[in-house]
């Protein structure tokens, strides 16, 4: 018996390897501040939880394969309030963003056929393209520049014959960038050019932390229309990752009654949670504003945190709710491994996501980690005050340079 | 811009192209009896919305990527009832019995590889080969042998060096074929002779209606440990397709780490569904027999209707919801247009599956259709003999022969 050449070329999850190391950490009492995973802590809007009550039919059937049209009118409604008209059948609800991310590769990647992607990049990309066959050509950042990737030449110097498609996170994970209008622009304009998919995973789109962003979303170019297709999920905007409601979004029809095969193959999305979905579209502006500052004043402490800390480079992040950074450590896996072992400050470790999982490009991550900021403020405080101590002790003990003091 | 070869492969579902022919029907004020599709009409047990309602986080977080413990748990719990002990690593929840075979081939099958399928099979298999690049050796079978497909030289015959799998569905659907003690084990030893993984989807388990079959599952052979990968779901069993709840069952550790990375990149399968099917594990087992006694019934006079109409080939099947059966029509799809199009009886007509979509062999299955009995015994009455006039005004008005009789 054989396993596939595309399931051997996927990844196990970077985080996995810890697990063991974090419940040994906790059997000694340690307390471990999770900066490690993007599980939003703020409360999902109780509008989910009475839509879920009240079902009340007595048989649980199958919804519609493309979404219940309470669901996609629901979505339309939202996407009309950021000024996009869609029809009905440009929407198609998918099983979280996740679904909605491998359907559309199954359907536009052959095998040996190529996607560009700004590097760093959400790991699980590697796992959706490599499923179809297809090829990740990273695009290039540096933490210097805060990661930025939005540059003409270096993203047409990547596209050969066999590129299908550019696949863009924005606002970023892991990097909390954030396109301004012309370069969203640009962006469109090459993907039009050239004639390629243009993926676009907006699902921080309401986590912009300077007004000039607004709201942002590609799908108001209305000239690429051929070339667009938006990923969106209730997990992040909500809070309501367990949900596992999503969507595509895209007006070209081609791609639409492909992703349709697909659907109609898995039925539908689990029907609960998409009445539940539903409800949440109608929650008030309020509370996203809401839900903004908190994350707002916990980048700030994180960033004038981590500033504080000799060696370490970071950008202020402008979107989404992580922080990448570069740590003056030899090897940001070790110094996990490290701070879960051997590591403590007044009874307090921290875990965050090592870099390197999110390059394509052999070596690149090393040192770098995200951060998601996802706790409360105290705790976050803690946290930051835990990898402070941390990076200076592990200097000292481990790579024995000379201790750096910290504020 | 370019859609894949796969999803190009891949067909939209059959189903669809009634859609407005019934649509316009209704308007007409026809009735129209749905024996089309799988979805039971039996209600879902109270414990799965019970357990729905209780759940009280105030944030719905992602659940762990292979599934909830207390549903694993849950699972592992009726599997032992069953005289199998499973491991908790041996059960990974997917979303949906659907889910459960899309990740199985895309971690098993590479582009040109085969399965073995006895047709007429469920087509959606056909959209889960393909999204891998798989291809579907169909093992023949005929309405007059009552489709049975347990035939050793038959399957040998179509090995080939390229063969990964043996994909079969106990008890069938389409066609309801249980299989014996030892047509089992002659295919288990078949898999296990050719080094060849052995899908096998069991989701219709406890409907079976000779009490020899007892609850069939292939877990029970314990020396195809590396060959076997169970397909399983609450859909049907529990009448809860819309919860999209099902599991991968296999030892095989190489499949599971390959699963588990298709698993970990859609982070989790829906958190409050998951607990909902936990509960639905828990049902009395009084709710097998009723429901297996109902569903008996409605096959009694499914089977004793179609026996009354002259030139229908029919066999009665002995496990699922589903006949299937050769009608005596020259087309079955123009046979639906028209019981949709210009017929009814009484203001009734009747909707079924045609049988070609359930054949790879080109030409097969033309005028054959598949029952779903999901319907009330009452309804299920008149809509066999709307089904059986339906046929009669067919042949007269249509195909122009000689009308036969109708009891």
């Amino acid at each position: 018996m054989q396993i596939s050449i595309n399931a051997n070329r996927c990844e196990p999850s970077p985080m996995r390897k810890f697990h063991p190391y974090a419940l040994a950490a906790e059997k000694k009492g340690k307390k471990i501040y999770h900066l490690n995973i993007g599980q939003p802590d703020l409360p999902t809007p109780k509008a989910y939880f009475e839509a879920v009550r009240s079902f009340d039919e007595r048989t649980l059937a199958y919804a519609e394969s493309p979404g219940m049209p309470v669901l996609v009118d629901a979505i339309r409604g939202y996407y009309s309030k950021l000024g996009v008209d869609l029809a009905p059948e440009d929407v198609l609800v998918t099983t979280g963003g996740s679904e909605a991310l491998l359907l559309t590769c199954l359907s536009i990647l052959d095998p040996y056929t190529e996607v560009i992607i700004p590097e760093p990049y959400y790991p699980n990309y590697t796992t959706f393209v490599h499923a179809a066959g297809g090829v990740i050509r990273a695009l290039p950042t540096n933490p210097w520049e805060g990661y930025r990737y939005a540059k003409r030449e270096r993203i047409e110097s990547l596209i050969t014959k066999n590129t299908r498609a550019i696949l863009i996170t924005n606002p970023g994970n892991p990097t909390g960038v954030v396109l301004d209008e012309q370069e969203m622009r640009m962006i469109a304009d090459i993907a039009k050019e050239h004639n390629l998919f243009l993926i676009c995973d907006e699902v921080y789109r309401e986590f912009c932390y300077d007004d000039k962003f607004g709201v942002p979303t590609m799908a108001r170019f209305r000239d690429i229309d051929e070339n667009l297709v938006i990923i969106d999920s209730v997990s992040k905007r909500f809070s309501a990752c367990g949900a596992r409601v999503g969507c595509v979004v895209t007006r070209n029809q081609e791609l639409q009654a492909a992703l349709l095969k697909f659907c109609q193959s898995r039925l539908s999305v689990a029907t609960i949670d998409q009445i539940g979905a539903s409800a949440l579209y109608s929650v008030d502006q309020d509370f996203f504003r809401v839900c903004k500052a908190e994350y707002q004043r916990r980048r700030d402490t994180v960033i004038s945190k981590l500033r504080k800390i000799p060696g370490v480079v970071v950008e202020e992040p402008m979107g989404a709710f992580y922080v990448m950074a570069s740590l003056p450590v030899d090897d940001a896996d070790k110094f996990q491994y490290w701070l879960l072992e051997h590591f403590d400050y007044r009874g307090d470790t921290v875990m965050f996501a090592p870099g390197a999982p999110f390059y394509e490009t052999p070596g690149k991550g090393v040192n770098e980690v995200r951060i998601a900021y996802v706790l409360k403020q105290e705790d976050l405080e803690r946290a930051m005050d835990a990898l402070a101590m941390g990076i200076s002790q592990y200097q000292r003990l481990v790579m024995k340079v000379k201790p750096v003091a910290v504020d």
